[in-house]
């Protein structure tokens, strides 16, 4: 299971579960980007579910007496905000959208004793740029939770990928015309010398759930944007 | 300023900064315990303040437009429980209380150019106990929001206190009987041979409030706990 | 390029490698080794090749003007001993066959763009058990050299290996006959139940070959070693 | 004892020390520095040494049987070279000097229970600069060494200092001219505005020598260097 699974970095998760012969179920928010999901990838061991997972009667149902091999979790919504203008309410939905998803995710999930579960932190717990305050801070909260879980899930293994700046969608719609020219310059600092593709999450993704001896881990796949 | 500082490691750097011949403002819930401290401390250069600081418009009328040198906060309500049974509502009390306030104190404090935020952590980030994954996953947050409002904030300082176990009411009412029982056993295990005190916690605070050329840092002050 | 190959996690490594179609060259001080190792794998596209890396001159004419896609160090000659106690030519040999030996490495390998170093730390430098100073000295160095190497060696990636412990024959020579009893005693307490295999560190090593998008980075593979 | 406290942050810390009322041993391989050291402080209560701690011999001959309180370590000779050229010869003094010397430190300290040992790490742990390698492993050795000493020399604590850029002797030699511009250009990058003072690291030693409730800890006093 992918929860955020219609789009971005939770797609190219999908794509890469696919590509092992996994059954994937992907659930999002919206029907639409889940269908357009299936259209593209065209696997009959695909499917969609829609469920909003900061809501705990969601999460519970979505998971019911199912017993599932591994769960991913990408989906979240983060505002960013010089903290000065932060509209607090917009901060409890980028705190419930990844930590508290990730509390109830934790609570209502039945994994398998090799199964594992993974969530997803990000560069800004390291290496925040502006306004991102209550990222930085949700990211850091996922990087302890994993920590947390690995010792009360155990045997399930628990970990966390952490990105850095992927080509995904979000960018469209969080740089939209400057994304080309920020991502230049991005990729101009960085020791890897290009921004992250989806592809890159996946494989580390597969990683995470495949490998038997990696748990409370964060596993950072940013090019080296903590050295820069 | 200190938030929390109504009683345990909040009361015990009042103590540490009146030493110094600070005027301290001590911010709690509850009036009473304000009240104590007041006639413990006997002393002239503080004033008790009632406050949630969990709460927005608190917070806001907390400052007002009063410029503070420091503010440190040692405010929480943690719950500790069982992913399985752990009552959401009880972790989102957990989250604002630590999480959501650090961000309304850090929007509304209004704070001179060489001031200082210090907010507090805990070894549940690093070496999370049982039931701990709403706590560690806070005090993760504390850790990777001190980053991001140190670069936000500058020239001001913000950083965090990571305190292990220390004696304070908190650990009567957590474990009650079994405290001193707790302690020894904690004792045995700790390269320091003992809990800690609230003195050791006021003296490492006095440093980060005073020291200027630290920022963005967790200073963890925990007997060695990581280690072992 | 698999330096320490002959044995224990190396081996583990080569075989991974052959396992993906990789020519393997591997690198170890014991020709009777090497030749157990191919013999053993019994693979065409396996070398064996003695050197010893902690010798400048070795090293350069391991690499000579050959350009290699990978090359990822394992080998070490580790003492552990307490402090008081501690033979200061035996300290320098740990850092010599580790630290010394990944400065001439990293000096004289000669890698394709899209290729990558790798090397090789260890859980004693988060949690060092007895006697482990100078092992956990070398870890920690080996955590921040890769960070300063993927600066200067990029676009190259330079990422290390954190292993916990790994059921190899470094432990038949250190623990002997208790090792059973140890490895036990250790599961227990892991969260994963079990102590290391090589093919756990083969996976790994494998991802941190083959992403392109991580780089300066340590990935522990230690079975959640550093959360009890 | 202050070794390395002839002159920049060690000599900082000394006057550091003395302003408490302690008497205070400085170690410094030069003499004449010593002796200048001596006429600047005009402190009773000082005495200066001369050794080189990179040799064991001199070590042992330091301490004797003479039981410290606190023993602080600021003495390095570290080299920048690009790892393509690296003098390993270079490197080798780099880590005799801050890596081998340590453990040789600690072999033959005799302290006090309620003493300390503080080594001094590093930014380039962290954030390694051009050049860097040998230098930031050696300041990854040092804190994961102090992890390492803190369980074997327990009650007595052990911790390290993290400096940033900070102005000594040491800028001119290493920048020359160009000091004061690269200091100007560091200044306007980081959170705090400015380069770090050896009374900036004086305090922080102190707390690591009197806080009875840290070890195993790094204290980064880099005024944010890690987050720009």
């Amino acid at each position: 299971m992918v929860i955020g699974g219609s789009s971005g970095i939770g797609l190219g998760i999908v794509r890469a579960a696919l590509g092992e012969g996994a059954l994937v179920t992907a659930v999002g928010r919206s029907r639409d980007k889940l269908e357009q999901a299936r259209a593209a990838l065209g696997s009959p061991t695909f499917r969609g579910v829609t469920a909003d997972v900061a809501q705990e009667e969601q999460v519970a149902a979505l998971f019911g007496d199912h017993r599932f091999d591994h769960v991913l979790v990408t989906a979240v919504e983060g505002y960013y905000e010089r903290i000065r203008d932060f509209d607090i309410a917009r901060a409890r939905r980028t705190i419930d959208s990844k930590l508290t998803a990730a509390l109830c995710i934790a609570k209502h999930a039945r994994l398998r004793e090799q199964g594992s579960l993974t969530f997803t932190a990000g560069i800004a717990a390291q290496r925040p740029g502006p306004g991102a305050a209550a990222v930085a801070a949700v990211n850091g909260a996922i990087e302890a939770l994993v920590r947390a879980l690995a010792l009360e899930l155990a045997p399930v293994r628990v970990n966390a990928l952490g990105p850095g700046w992927v080509d995904t969608p979000f960018w469209d719609a969080f740089a939209g015309e400057s994304k080309q020219q920020r991502f230049a310059a991005h990729a101009g600092r960085l020791p890897v010398a290009r921004v992250g593709a989806v592809e890159d999450l996946g494989s580390a993704a597969l990683l995470l759930m495949t490998n038997g001896f990696i748990t409370g881990e964060t596993l950072r796949v940013d090019g080296g944007h903590r050295l820069v």
